[in-house]
């Protein structure tokens, strides 16, 4: 029997001290990014339930047998068609048992309400995974830093190949950059990539097209892998065959309004405040209504997840939160840059994990 | 100003006329994918109201301001960031709104209840939208078959090119086939591409790993693409080098299988029963225990959807339905073998939208 990974154990340690506070004694985990964060279980169908005294128990199909023995050695499996069910069911009576609300649809409620065993209350909870999720620990830090690495080399292969050019259409090299990061271990994108040029580049949420890049083009591509369930995510912006006036202006601002971004990315700045760092170049170089979106957001288990740098982000950056910094102007009809990376925050500077040229870059 | 595409409002017509017979007056959707076929937007912040006189409403944020305005022409369009709550709070009193319960989740049912007009009624609604998309009109027809011919002929391109052979990994295999497709045209695999060889290829839920390809390996390879909107799906079990006697057994047992599975995928017959013909062949043949999945399913705007060939299927088949037939068998330690074809309904035999050779080919 392969030893149980303990940082499982330790995740869901977490979870159990804090269910006193969420006046629950029982948690129903069935949103699968967090079963697998607090169990290792990455099948497409599951249920976890976890107890204030650290008992736990799972549940997943017929399919997962095999694989569930094999992830999660540690805890008892039930196997069954209606997983969330079959756990409520031997809940003892008295107990308060939370569910997680922002994941069970009403329709799942109302199945969970008639399993629920009497004398057992069903109790709305929220965002209190999320909150252990917020501060990454070793494996975590491992496997992002890993997944980021690899699709940064995946971009050097395609510059260096030559195939990001004029001549060639969005839609190639996009398949180009995502064959590369499958030959290097991706599972799959982590999204749609994105290769936005000429006036696409003024579109922060282009995906990639049939246009062909010409001379002169701004290009920007972002992009990232899953694997092993962690996320990347990066961003570089290209000028292809001569840069004009307009592209070197804006890409200096949005560089220089991403590394200040970079430098206030500090253990307990307000998130509002990296916000600002880097909004405020863009704003005093005049173009503030060109940058519509936010400064960044975390990234682990899911590309876009707590904390949000952003004029409305709560709280402060904690070490061991990631956080991606990604500034843009984007003006329609004439193009934009964006400029991304993913950081670490660390008790100094943050470690910058998407380590890749930022000088301007003609292709 | 673009014209607007009339298949939408017919099946915003249909919705509307079943209305009636769930009690309510006004249709909320909040699925995304429901939101797709019934207005075209392809954004991922959305919701739509539909009323029984057939007025229609959509809000999405200000990322998607330009992009709705293209694709959903003919509806009036609310820019927020709180779609569904904008929607509901323009709601006369005395109305019964329905809302999508197998996906609003519990937190945004609060939500939705918050901000909910005096006088107006939140109602349940299930699987209304979902019975409209299990008959598939003329451009989905058209969507879907491009999307599988396109699927088939990259797997062409695999086998030509001689990268499915001995010495070659999984994953290799994999990137290779899904470059291929994304250059003929898919924005993204339909779900991980499986290439199963080897003890792996009797795992039906496999994926693609870092296993090299032998002689006398039986490899299972189960894709599709995802373009405009619509799914693929396919499988071909190949053998490397040369066919044992018990791959030829078992490969002509599943041969057969699947024939009598397509062969029964007629209008008018049960679900149970095209599932049936498929599954008597394998257990007639001894290896019952050994196709542990159900016969076939659904497909659209998304890979799984209904109707579903299965023992504990419901209803019957219907013209313009889509449906896969896939029976398998995996003998664990030694290999598995599953065939997998899409078909279209007709009044006729059955028409086959994943062409490709099914005798038994040696890579």
């Amino acid at each position: 029997m392969p030893l149980a990974d303990t940082r499982f154990a330790t995740r869901r340690r977490k979870l159990a001290s804090m269910l006193a506070a969420q006046r629950v004694d029982v948690m129903l985990v069935t949103n699968l990014v967090n079963v697998r964060y607090l169990a290792g279980f990455s099948g497409s169908n599951a249920a976890l339930k976890i107890s204030k005294d650290l008992s736990a128990e799972i549940s997943t199909d017929g399919r997962y047998t095999t694989q569930v023995a094999a992830e999660v050695p540690d805890i008892e499996a039930t196997i069954t068609r209606h997983c969330a069910e079959a756990l409520l069911s031997g809940v003892p009576e008295g107990r308060r048992v939370g569910f997680e609300a922002d994941y069970v649809s009403v329709a799942m409620l109302d199945r969970l309400t008639k399993a629920c065993p009497e004398g057992v209350t069903l109790v709305p909870v929220r965002g209190v995974i999320e909150q252990i999720r917020l501060i990454k620990d070793g494996v975590e830090l491992r496997g992002l830093t890993e997944a980021a690495q690899l699709a940064a080399q995946a971009l050097t292969g395609l510059v260096e190949s030559g195939e990001l050019a004029a001549g060639r259409t969005e839609r190639d090299i996009a398949a180009d950059l995502e064959y590369r990061m499958r030959l290097l271990g991706a599972e799959r994108p982590s999204f749609d990539t994105i290769v936005a040029s000429g006036p696409n580049s003024a579109m922060p949420h282009y995906s990639a097209g049939e246009r062909t890049l010409a001379d002169g083009d701004l290009v920007t591509i972002d992009f990232g892998m899953h694997r092993h369930g962690f996320n990347s995510d990066m961003t570089r912006t290209f000028v292809v065959g001569h840069a004009t006036d307009f592209a070197r202006e804006i890409y200096d601002i949005v560089l220089r309004a991403q590394l200040a971004g970079i430098n206030a990315a500090t253990p307990g700045t307000a998130l509002v405040d990296v916000d600002k760092a880097a909004r405020e170049i863009i704003e005093d170089a005049g173009y503030g209504d060109y940058f519509t979106h936010s400064t960044g957001h975390g990234i682990g288990l899911e590309v876009h997840e707590a904390p949000a740098a952003a004029p409305t982000g709560k709280g402060v950056l904690e070490e061991n939160m990631l956080l991606t910094i990604e500034p843009g102007i984007y003006v329609p009809g004439k193009g934009g840059v964006r400029i991304e990376d993913t950081l670490i925050i660390t008790s100094g500077a943050p470690q910058v994990i998407t380590e890749w040229d930022k000088a301007l870059t003609i292709v």
